[in-house]
């Protein structure tokens, strides 16, 4: 029961192709991690929040220069509008990322109170089909490969609409857009179980995102963010489904205690983190031939932004190599003798086992520093923004 | 904001339909809710309980003959087994019901205590598929259309087994099952979030299902049972997904406040019970055209097993009744003009209208006792089955 | 099994009491609900929403002039901080309402991140017990009766602070504002299950609540708000239980289907508030001798608010007057007997009575409007203020 | 951010105390973790399962053998029962293991089937405090210090009891009870949130049980079983909470992915236990001074029983190494300075920690095994008792 060696040892994926490998884990950072976000109670403002995307992408540059694993910048419309598409591109280029994910908005337009691509009313659905379109032509431009759609849309109370009529709605909008879709595009659709609708929500689960973009066409497919279910959900299943159903698109990371809390992927239960990624690996979505893309969405409401995210890409690589170190061969054994206890204690073993020193010496191999966290704290980055952004207004959700 | 006075009044089902009206409605009775059952804990017997399947049919007709709502009975294969099917049909006949759903079992047989059409041993798979064709052969005998499927198939650790390799497993006996169903016959699967497993359940919610089902042909649908989702989860949307996806098979209808409760439908939300019933109108799923069952599963661990059935059979006669009384012209109006409050409101008029006056005469009009529950009670079944059913085994669960 | 006439008929409370009626009924409104109110992805503005609490106050009397229910409003400092107190109870006198129990606020200033009453940091703790001594000043001048104390403090991620620890400091906070409390003042102190904070919560339950109440001594009670718990959790338990203990001090009504939702009370599980005001009726929290105050605590986040609270009123009339008309001998024989079906019939025979004619009657026997929501929106009211407040800024939680 | 290089590390426990260590963990297991469990479902025997209680003390003999840290086993009546307890305490002692707490049984005789201790029905009470009784004198022979008091009581539909009445019924019973409770003995009270009852439990809650004990006096503590709360209960802090008020009298541990599920402690949510551990040391749950009595309750359905206790026993053990790692001198300078990154990641810092290096090195040099499963497994005494238990009854819940 003893485990291998190296994180970096190969781990079963698919059959016909090259094992999938810690050099495979890219991260995608949400620009939006980076401005206030809080509570309805309240938004806890900080020194040095960015007051453009262009301070947002400076920042999310440093969490890819300590540590190697965030190469993409996703970008929110209007919050990251810019009139320049093509020079922002360039300005990430510069800071050494790129621009990803677009996401969409359709919660905060008065327009969109009662709904927007599930409105019953035409007239709404137009103005957000529109949005999405305006976000694909932003696409071609940033070179973005995904349309992610989360939408706010559901009712309050029971009667307040029409639960069947609004799906069919929601299909027409789907459907309209996705004719729009370039063939190197994709549309991504998020399902969340509550919030900010709380009596029913239009896009609630995976069935519903996968009924919708099943009807759709290849190139629609789902986003699954970690927070987004009911208790007690085993998402890891929902990963292995979608998986091999074929129609995993991305990740939203992040963790929760209770609702969609958007604390820092891996914090509130680690262990369902590891079975999550232990199912990526296993279904082919890390690695050559995947295209699924792993994002952060958080929230840092009391902690520090951008250690906030060195954190998260460090856990989520933690993970993914405890996850890669896995002895599926004494596993499938044990599995096969019916052997319960073997097969879990050799799973356990992949969990248990500590590998931050081996992870400091893949980042040292790689001219990375061997603690990252360590590394950027003391680069005096933190004290430079919060003297060097004064004035303005600071980043949030605008909410 | 008025009520229409008549549980009667037609309702707006889909257009080129007759409405639905109280006089659709046939609920399904389960031969096991009249045998024992219990928790892990403790189950208790009571005196009366049937030693045999004719006499569960014969408490069954019981239900029926008092309320006029429940002229089938869902056999459970095994539980239910006999060696002529062709005389239990006659003996149902006889009583006044018909022989319904049958049901598989493969939660008991020492072969499936890791599974059954999940399991990933060819072998075990074997037996599992024979046992349902088994009950394909039986259903010709008995009349039946539906074999419904409940696999208690899954996993109390991690790492026990490959979640993934089971999903393939079991949509290979699912593909080889379906080759046999007959074209007046239906395979309908029902999905459940946990419970005997602890960790993993093979089919665990309706996404699940419905891709499972979708990949086997028409003839393939979901059942819906209402205690067996997450906490929190909006069933009414399910229902409303399934009718409009046309895979919502068949309700095993039951109430709970935790867990699998299996307490009398409409006991523990009766607004939930109201709100599914009214998707159910709204879809198409009651009346003319529609194939979905409507079934009860449920479980008198502490009451009387009779006279809980007919409890059950009226909570959802009464929420019918309430669910066709919604003034949908009303509701439109007040959802198209975005009247929140006003909407909610022509909803909970139709839920707080207490229609057991305009039921006593619905049912005196058809010969039937205005109180079946009285009329059962005063009738003195319960004491004549206590008396005459002594010694033999009580029918119970076999766990 | 039928159901007492009148709603006004006496049920069993408290032996050498007189039985409780619905003309005990008074509900206490919270002035915040007349603000705009949201998620933290939006807060819906709507026309005509108070810029002052004076304006809160006019509206509030709104609801209680149509139903005659709500005869006093809770203030919440410092939102409806003024510079004279006298004057405001005036001003409210004038408008045939009262000023009811205040509210402390430690959810906003910057001071209060990490926490307050419960932060390990004295000089914090310092300012939180300062801001409740001023509140019960405040108190003393407008008279009211209840200091309710609702925290925020707690905790997002594991080891960020001492759980312990906090607690004692909790304990030593409120011992030092208690020693302040007048002799016909309350502390109510208000328990939360989460959120804002994610990972630990100071007050969580009311087993804490109660165990800090305790320790104060006699005038500090526990408020109870109905959308504060764990998903499954019995309520009306808890309701019984406190009433039992003598530490239920008020209820915080809303409804909620997911977490605290703050929906109208009522609206999404009528069959919870009905069993909780049988426990309110049964443990003499209700009329001669009770103690507990009755308030809302609900957002109107898009549907309108004057009609949102006048909605709400009715709906705990009208459940408080089915808890009024159990049938408290038939339930107890039936109890008595182990008669499972037949208490429970009793006891929905009550909860299916449609109320409504007789508290129409009810109503207009004393002066008000049969249909008080009717009236009301028939009144111009919401179209005058719409006009009339142009400018300013509109009350909300300022988050 | 480093951690301390050995798991003896002393912690920071109460200050005049000494700190806790490795060798103070001592972990008691439940003697009907050794014969049959299952669901209502199924319960699978095995073989090799014991058909007395001498058997069930053999077995758990073989865990503390092999691991050092189970040197007790809880009795449960009248599973357990014999005629001669001195006899069956030396048979104990010759096996190297002392009998420990006694568990009683009030769910299932047919008398308790509504209810026992928390009766309305005086006869029944009488019956249940009698059986209690006997529990006193059986520990006065065994030498049991603690009667655990597990009470299935509640309803399962609303209506069918009066909440109250029972909750005043079952402090009349414990009050008698307790009367009879020995100086060196103590009442241990535990709760659950649901099951076997499905309406209202008695003894829900962590605050219903510390409002019944508080009110007998100082030897009546309250049982901890981590399988029964609420979904995303924070465990951890009622830990804190109950030792703070000196009422934590002892844990079932156990973990759970939905319900009460019973399975192997640590093997759901490691880091809960982690986090749960933390507290017991950091409260004085462990070590010199501390009463907490840390049992198992567990369930064995698919796994074998034996090697099922030993895995569930190193699990403590794992997580209370890292709990006593845990350097709280750097946490408290975290937390002091609002570092929240900083405090968790010195939480975390413990929790990665491998530890089972050094545990197999404590073991050697304690003369244990230093890999206690494998050591088991190649003892060959699982095949040795399937082969010598032949016929009988296997032990199981009797259910």
């Amino acid at each position: 029961m003893t485990a291998p060696a190296s994180p970096d040892l190969p781990a079963a994926g698919l059959p016909d192709r090259r094992p999938a490998t810690l050099d495979d884990l890219a991260i995608e950072l949400p620009s939006w991690a980076f401005g206030n976000s809080g509570t309805r109670f309240r938004v806890w403002p900080s020194p040095g929040t960015p007051r453009t995307v262009q301070e947002k992408l400076a920042d999310a540059a440093q969490v890819h220069r300590y540590t190697g694993l965030a190469p993409t910048v996703a970008l929110h419309i209007p919050w990251d509008a810019v009139e320049d598409y093509a020079g922002l591109r360039r300005h990430a280029d510069d800071l050494g990322v790129g621009l990803g994910t677009v996401n969409s908005n359709t919660f905060q337009a008065e327009t969109f109170k009662f709904g927007s691509l599930a409105s019953r009313d035409a007239a709404v659905r137009r103005v957000a089909v529109d949005h999405h379109l305006e976000c694909l032509a932003i696409m071609a431009e940033t070179g973005s490969r995904d349309l992610k759609i989360w939408l706010a849309d559901g009712t309050n109370y029971p009667g307040q609409d029409d639960i069947r009529a609004r799906q069919d709605a929601l299909a027409e909008s789907l459907a309209e857009l996705y004719a729009q879709v370039g063939d190197d595009q994709r549309l991504v659709l998020e399902y969340k179980f509550f919030e900010p609708a709380f009596y029913h929500t239009d896009v609630p689960d995976w069935g519903t995102a996968y009924a919708q973009v099943t009807a759709l066409g290849e190139r629609a497919v789902v986003c699954l963010d970690t927070g987004h279910h009911a208790p007690g959900t085993n998402i890891e299943f929902i990963v292995a489904q979608l998986l091999r159903l074929g129609r995993l698109g991305s990740f939203d990371f992040n963790s929760r205690f209770y609702a969609d809390d958007d604390l820092i992927v891996g914090a509130a239960d680690p262990f369902q983190l590891f079975r999550i990624l232990v199912e990526v690996v296993r279904g082919g979505g890390l690695g050559p031939g995947s295209d699924v893309a792993l994002m952060l969405d958080q929230c840092h409401n009391v902690e520090d932004k951008v250690p906030g995210q060195i954190r998260s890409v460090l856990n989520v690589q933690e993970m993914t190599a405890r996850a890669l170190l896995l002895d599926r061969e004494a596993l499938a054994a044990a599995q096969a003798a019916n052997d319960v206890l073997g097969a879990h204690g050799v799973f356990m073993d992949a969990f248990y086992t500590d590998v931050r020193p081996a992870l400091a010496a893949w980042r040292e191999e790689r001219g990375l520093p061997a603690d990252p966290m360590a590394a950027f704290l003391a680069s005096g980055y933190l004290a430079r923004i919060a003297e060097d952004r004064v004035g303005g207004t600071q980043a949030g959700w605008g909410a």
